[in-house]
C-alpha cells in the first residue's frame, strides 16, 4: 500500500508512467527494487528515476494514509479488490483511487456519468438536474466532475432524489474547487455518494489535472452523457475518451441557435445516442441493466390475455386503439388492409401508427406492413 | 390529356385506385374503353365504375383544362415528359400534376422539403427560414406545404435568398389556403418559384387530402428536413412517408423541454440525420450534387504543397495550428508521439485535436491515432 502511494506522488509519473513500470515489474514494491538502469530503459525521467532511488516519497505515504483515514478517507489500490472493476479496465488506469464517502455502494450501483459545460444555460441547467434525478431515483449512480454548470445541477439532481452520486476531483480529496461547492460535497456524503480523486492530498486545481479527472469519470462509468457543451468545451474531450473507453456516449440536443448546444448537437451528428429523457440512457446500457431497470415489456402470455380480453394499453386515443385492435404480434398486416378494417381516412390511419409506434406498441416493417410489438 | 384529367376527376379515384387501373389497362384512354366486369374484378367502387363508363367527365375536362391554361398554368400527366421523374418513382403517383409557375426549372433544380408543424415556435419559425434561405441560396429548390408555421418560414426563407420555391397545395391550384397566404403564393411565383397539387381545380381544403398533399411534398424532394414537429404532428407523418419512398429523412434538434421538439428529437433518435446547418443538409444527398454545391476539399496535391509551405487553414487556435503541423495525412501519429512532440499538456492537445476535428481537418483512427482528412 505504502508503495503504491509513494509511486502515485513521485513527482512526473502519471497513469501512463506507471502502468509502464508495472508492465515491467509487476508490482509497485518491484519498481522501488528496480535498478537506475532498469528505469532509464523504460524513458522515465530522470527527477523521478532520483525519486524512485531514493524511496523519496516511503515516509510520507505512511502519514498520508493516516492522514485519510483522519478524514474517513481510504486509498484504494491498482491490485486492491475494492478498485472499481470498469476503471482498471480502462487504457493506463489511476494507481490509486483516494475515496470518501460511501464509494463502495457507489462503485457496485450502474454507474452513469452526466457532465457539460461550466457555463451552461438555465436550459442545460435543468435538463442536467432533471435527467440526473430520474436516473437516480432508478438506481443509477450519478457521476460527475463536482465543477460549476451542468456538473453541480447533475449533483443535485442525484441528491434531489436521495439517490447515489459520485464526483470526481480534479484536487485531493481533502479540497473543494470550486469552493461554492463545499456545501454540495457535504450532501453528496449526506446523500450515500462518494468522493473520488486519483491526485495526493493538498493537490490543488491545476488546469492539467483535470483531463485525468476526466478519464476516471468516463473510465468508472458505463455510458456518459453529456448534457450542454459550446465548440470547445471540454466536456466534449471527456466525451472523446468516453469513446476511446468503448463507453457509450450519449447526448442531450438542444437547439441549433445555442451556442451551448453546438457541441452536443455534433456529437449526435457523429453517432452519439440522442437523450430525451431517462429511459433513453438506461436502454442503452447492458441488456442486464436494462431489464433490470425498465418496466417489463409485455410478454407474448400476456400480449395473448390482453388481447382475449381486447384489453387496450392506456392513454390511447380512440384510432390509436381502433388501430390497435386490428393489429396482431403474430402477423403483420398491409396498411391497405388496416385501411380497409379500420374505416380510417389514410391521414387518421398513419397518424394512429405512429402514435402507437411511439407508444412502442407497434413496428413497422418493410412494405407498410405493421404489427404488435411484444 | 383529356382521359388522364377525366380519369383524375373521377370520384373515389385516388393515386392508389388509378394505378390498379392503369397498371391493369396501360393508360388512361384504356381505361374508359374498359368493360363493366372487368372493373368490377379490380375492386373499384362501385360510384367510380359507373362514372368511368358513362365518362361523366370527358366534357368537364377540356373545360378544366382551358380554365388551367387562363390562370397560366398546366396540368402534367403520369406519362409526360415534363413529369417530376422523382414522383414518378413513388408508389402510386399522382396521375394528374396541376402546375403554375417556373416548375420547369424547379424540377430540375434540386429539391428539399422543409417541412413542420403549423403551431410551432419563435425558434421554429427562425430555424426553418434560416435553413431554407441558406439551401436556397446554395441553389436548393425548398418545397414545402404552405401551411402556417414552418412551412411558410421555409418558402419566406427560399424568396428572401431569391431562390426557388415549390408549394404543395392539398387544395386546387386556383385556391389558396389558408387564405392569410394569397400574397406569399404571389411572391413564391414572382420569384421564380411553383405551385403544385394533383386536385382539380376548385378542390377545397379537405382534411383527407393533406395526406396526399404530403406524398407529393416528399416525392419530389431528394430529402426531407423536418424543422419542428411535436409528438402527434402531421409532419411526423410526412417524415414516415419519406421513409417510405426512400428519401434521405432529417431533422432539426431542439431542447427537450420543448414540446415543438419532441417529434424531431424523437426522429433523430430513430435514425433521422442531424441538421445544424445547411451543409448538413447537403452533405446528404447524392454525392454528385454535394460535390456540385459543396466547396471542394482540399485535394492530395494541394494538400502536399500547403503541408510544405507550412500554410494551414485559417482560423486555427495556435495549439490547433502546432498539432496541425504535426500531423500528415499519409500516416497516422499516435497521441503519444503527438504529446511529446507538441510538448502540449494531454488537455491543451485534446483540446486542440478536437477543434481540428470539427473543423473536419482531422480524422481519428483507432487506437488514438491521428491523421489529417483529404
Amino acid at each position: 500500500m505504502r508503495d503504491w502511494i509513494s509511486l502515485n506522488m513521485t513527482p512526473q509519473i502519471g497513469p501512463r508512467a506507471a502502468t509502464k513500470l508495472l508492465e515491467k515489474f509487476g508490482s509497485a514494491e518491484n519498481v522501488f527494487h528496480a535498478r537506475r538502469g532498469e528505469l532509464e530503459s523504460l524513458r522515465i525521467k530522470p527527477e523521478s528515476i532520483e525519486s524512485i532511488l531514493k524511496r523519496e516519497f516511503h515516509d510520507q505515504a505512511e502519514e498520508e494514509l493516516n492522514k485519510v483515514r483522519e478524514i474517513s478517507g481510504d486509498v484504494l489500490v491498482l491490485d486492491d479488490g475494492g478498485y472499481p472493476y470498469l476503471l482498471r479496465e480502462i487504457a493506463d488506469p489511476p494507481i490509486t483511487l483516494y475515496v470518501k464517502g460511501d464509494w463502495q455502494s457507489c462503485f457496485d450501483a450502474p454507474c452513469v456519468a452526466v457532465v457539460g459545460s461550466r457555463k451552461c444555460s438555465t436550459y442545460g441547467e435543468n435538463a442536467s438536474e432533471m435527467l440526473a434525478r430520474d436516473l437516480a431515483a432508478n438506481g443509477i449512480c450519478i457521476v460527475s466532475g463536482l465543477a460549476r454548470g451542468i456538473d453541480t445541477a447533475a449533483h443535485r439532481g442525484a441528491i434531489a432524489a436521495k439517490g447515489k452520486t459520485i464526483a470526481v476531483l480534479g484536487t485531493g480529496i481533502d479540497q473543494v474547487y470550486p469552493k461554492e461547492n463545499a456545501r454540495l460535497v457535504n450532501s453528496i456524503l449526506e446523500s450515500g455518494g462518494a468522493i473520488v480523486s486519483q491526485f495526493p492530498l493538498g493537490t490543488p486545481p491545476l488546469k492539467d489535472n483535470f483531463p485525468y479527472r476526466n478519464r476516471i469519470i468516463s473510465g468508472l462509468s458505463l455510458g456518459i452523457l453529456l448534457v450542454e457543451a459550446s465548440e470547445r468545451s471540454g466536456s466534449l474531450i471527456t466525451a472523446r475518451l468516453a469513446m476511446e473507453q468503448n463507453r457509450e456516449v450519449l447526448a442531450v440536443p438542444g437547439n441549433i441557435t445555442s451556442k451551448n448546444s453546438f457541441g452536443t448537437n455534433y456529437l449526435i451528428k457523429s453517432g452519439a445516442k440522442l437523450v430525451q429523457q431517462w429511459q433513453d440512457v438506461v436502454s442503452e446500457l447492458s441488456p442486464e441493466i436494462a431489464a433490470a431497470i425498465l418496466p417489463p415489456k409485455i410478454t407474448g402470455k400476456a400480449e395473448k390475455a390482453a388481447e382475449q380480453t381486447e384489453s387496450v394499453p392506456a392513454s390511447l386515443t380512440e384510432n390509436e386503439r381502433n388501430v390497435w385492435r386490428k393489429l396482431s404480434a403474430d402477423e403483420a398486416k398491409q396498411i391497405d388492409v388496416l385501411l380497409e378494417e379500420s374505416k380510417l381516412s389514410f391521414g387518421d390511419l398513419s397518424a394512429a401508427l405512429l402514435g402507437l409506434e411511439m407508444r412502442e406498441l407497434v413496428r413497422t416493417l418493410p412494405g407498410s406492413n405493421y404489427a404488435r410489438k411484444v
